[in-house]
């Protein structure tokens, strides 16, 4: 019988949370608890591609509905707002502008990490796993060290684990990586990277134009690595 | 026609809310935006008297399923947790203890806040207001002034509105009043406080010995007030 998990990764069927469920294998045994967000997202082969991850790694599967779409406010939900093509990557930093795009989604993070703690403190779990990185990203406030450190300022106050003195850890292992590191580190770990998917778009194959496939892109072609999710067919729609 | 709502407030159709609702609108017009959480709590009662407190202030009136009874880890909505009575109010302070009951639900007000700051972003809302209070409660971590303040970080550098320099204020006016100040504070302000059940269990009346029913109870005899939601034939089960 193998041992209990001891840890959650929030899992979104993306690139950089199915790295981070390979890192938490290699930290603590091979197959963490996978918490999903069903959040009305456009792109829900997102959902698919997050239960194929989680079964990859026979790990137990939550998915938790939460409607954001009913409130709005973000092209990822909000069928009335048209997702982008990508910018510059460097560009809007480089004229020193908040750059936050209409692809946030009001306090996404925030809530994800929110319900991961919940879920931890009732399965008494160690710690949650959140694969946020602020180097090669999209902007979101939500993806900054600052935000992870006010968060676990929240779980050391906020909840009976963290004031006996235990408090659930955050661990954000690719935080500083470059995009490329991502896919560096999830290819020696052995991460089922051809499953994931990351395209913003609710097409049947990845757009190639969003700043997600763009970001992606550009992080197999730093690494040197083909990205295995893209068949010839499929990768110039 | 109205104008539109200012303001967003954590509804539970308990006492605390609903006299949050009438503070939010005598701060800034009638009828701010009320959002309750289904999670799954036994005492159901809630969900529809949060209902009728919302519609007497004529509020728009989100309701939001989070089903924590999946993961389990409160006498809330853990059936197989019993809810206990209530113990002296003050032995286990005197004592020093951490005194965190089994009715503690896992990251509760951190979930219930992070959906909230959702839902004010994406509606341009001013301010949250949740009524947790630190003097007459429970012990729950998450209805201490630490945990406000580590939350107002979280808004502050972890959404779009925070980083642009006017953060979502999450407003807690009864964080350091007694349950009787509340009461006063209600009855002041024409709250509906006949409409508002506090009891933990699922019976089709208050209990009278749960810590919620014990502490309101106590509210009410220190502000010299009989408590209009207790008809005599339903008050001694």
């Amino acid at each position: 019988m193998p041992a209990p998990a001891r840890h959650l990764v929030i899992l979104s069927g993306g690139l950089d949370s199915t790295v981070c469920m390979a890192v938490a294998g290699r930290d603590s045994g091979p197959s963490p608890v996978a918490l999903t967000f069903d959040y009305g997202q456009r792109h829900r082969t997102e959902l698919d591609r997050a239960a194929a991850v989680a079964a990859r790694f026979r790990s137990e599967h939550l998915v938790v509905e939460l409607d954001a779409s009913r409130w709005g406010g973000s092209a990822l939900t909000d069928a009335t707002v048209e997702v982008p093509d990508a910018a510059e990557p460097n560009a809007q930093q480089a004229q020193g502008e908040q750059a936050i795009p209409v692809t946030y989604v009001p306090a996404r993070n925030i809530i994800f990490l929110s319900v991961a703690l919940g879920v931890a403190e009732a399965r008494d779990l160690d710690a949650v796993y959140l694969g946020v990185n602020a180097l090669d990203y999209s902007g979101y406030p939500d993806c900054r060290p600052e935000f992870v450190e006010a968060f676990r300022r929240v779980a050391a106050v906020g909840q009976k684990r963290g004031v006996e003195g235990r408090p659930v850890e955050i661990r954000t292992p690719l935080i500083e990586l470059t995009k490329a590191g991502i896919v560096r580190l999830g290819a020696d770990l052995g991460a089922p990277l051809e499953l994931t998917w990351s395209c913003y778009r609710a097409g049947p194959a990845p757009c190639g134009r969003c700043d997600a496939c763009v970001l992606r892109a550009k992080g197999f072609s730093d690494a040197g690595l083909d990205d295995p999710a893209l068949s010839p067919s499929v990768s110039t729609p």
